[in-house]
């Protein structure tokens, strides 16, 4: 059965890393040891090593092991043998081309629908819909496909975040952005505010945090979906 | 010779369309009667004829006559003949899948270094570098390829914003997604204000409008650029 958990942010405002989930990480993992880190999306431009620690870190705290991926000589039979898998954020772009060029895309998918467990925050939380289009990262680098791991039906736009009706800026407001995405994709858009998550249990989709989030279908008024609810019996 | 007008944004906060670069814009076009738009960046999923009119009604007030790519039957011949271009803002994905599916990034590069005029804003200015890895941008759709037309030889990051320091919002800043983009790539990064537009004549390159601008380089600390300075002798 697919268990994921789909976080918009590792780090809320005015807290550590991961802080903010740790009760829900604490049960989630419950029968894990050890959690494979994929650290591909380098924030900021740090190194594997280093974002590994920060993971590590915030895990040890938690008695779980975690181990990042580039330490294994096969990063397929690691992403096999995982309990537990955990994609960091950082910029997505990143991400989905050293995931497609170690052609990591369908093994994750197929272990995390066999069961594994899933942890994404940002950009390791865009990749679980069908396509990274809702990102809101910089194109720093081509991946051969905009194709991701499809493991939920919809699109993840992280970080989502309310137009400042006091701004005088001019770039589009993430709106318009997810307005653009639906003149040519099909796909319902679900706009996570820092502080929201997804909790994936086979079909069941959970809306959880104190926030609610923003859901975008195609040609359709935007629409608050409360916390608590589940997402899937709205799409 | 080379000569544009390469625009942070068609719009500044309390004006019309176009109406700060107004004055820029009559002296730069004076010997053209007639412009060719390229409405392929479709802001906020706009028709080509409706965005054209746009353009249309702002140049209207000069006594220039705009018209949109799209209603040329070969639009190759049509940047040919054009004696100036204005490539209007919108979404910087849609607009180089465009070009490319188009075949007109070479044709529209090869016209503009032999002097046809050059007008871009926003989505525009941002494929006047030699990628358009530094657009804010949603990847919305999917373009062959990120290389843009090269007209200048560095990177143009529109609609620049500097960090809010009394944000709680923990999506990566600007700086941080440029920093990122540094990591994979050489090119310099002009983080061009609301309000900042380039003037290029030849070799020359002229930061105009009342900011300054920010300059980012590889491995060094970011440079802000004081209006009427020549950015090219900063590179």
């Amino acid at each position: 059965m697919k268990k994921m958990i789909i976080a918009s942010t590792s780090t809320v405002y005015g807290s550590e890393y991961l802080e903010y989930l740790m009760p829900t990480l604490e049960n989630f993992f419950k029968d894990v040891a050890c959690i494979l880190f994929i650290p591909y999306a380098r924030p900021g431009g740090i190194t594997y090593d280093a974002y590994t620690e920060i993971a590590a870190a915030a895990f040890k705290k938690m008695g779980k092991e975690v181990k990042g991926i580039h330490k294994f000589e096969n990063c397929k039979s690691a992403v096999h043998e995982a309990q537990a898998i955990f994609v960091g954020g950082g910029n997505t772009f990143l991400l989905v081309k050293t995931l497609y060029e170690k052609q990591l895309i369908s093994v994750i998918k197929k272990e995390v629908e066999k069961g594994t467990l899933y942890l994404g925050t940002s950009a390791g939380s865009n990749i679980c819909g069908p396509t990274m289009k809702t990102t809101n990262d910089m194109p720093i680098v081509y991946p051969p496909s905009f194709k991701t791991l499809g493991l939920i039906n919809f699109n993840i736009n992280p970080h989502y975040l309310d137009p400042d009706p006091k701004s005088k800026h001019k770039g589009e407001t993430r709106e318009t952005r997810i307005k653009e995405f639906h003149q040519f994709n099909n796909s319902p858009v679900l706009g996570l505010r820092e502080g929201s998550w997804l909790e994936v249990k086979a079909k069941e989709i959970l809306l959880k945090g104190d926030l609610s989030a923003r859901l975008f279908r195609k040609k359709e008024i935007p629409e608050e979906i409360p916390a608590g609810i589940r997402v899937d019996q709205k799409l």
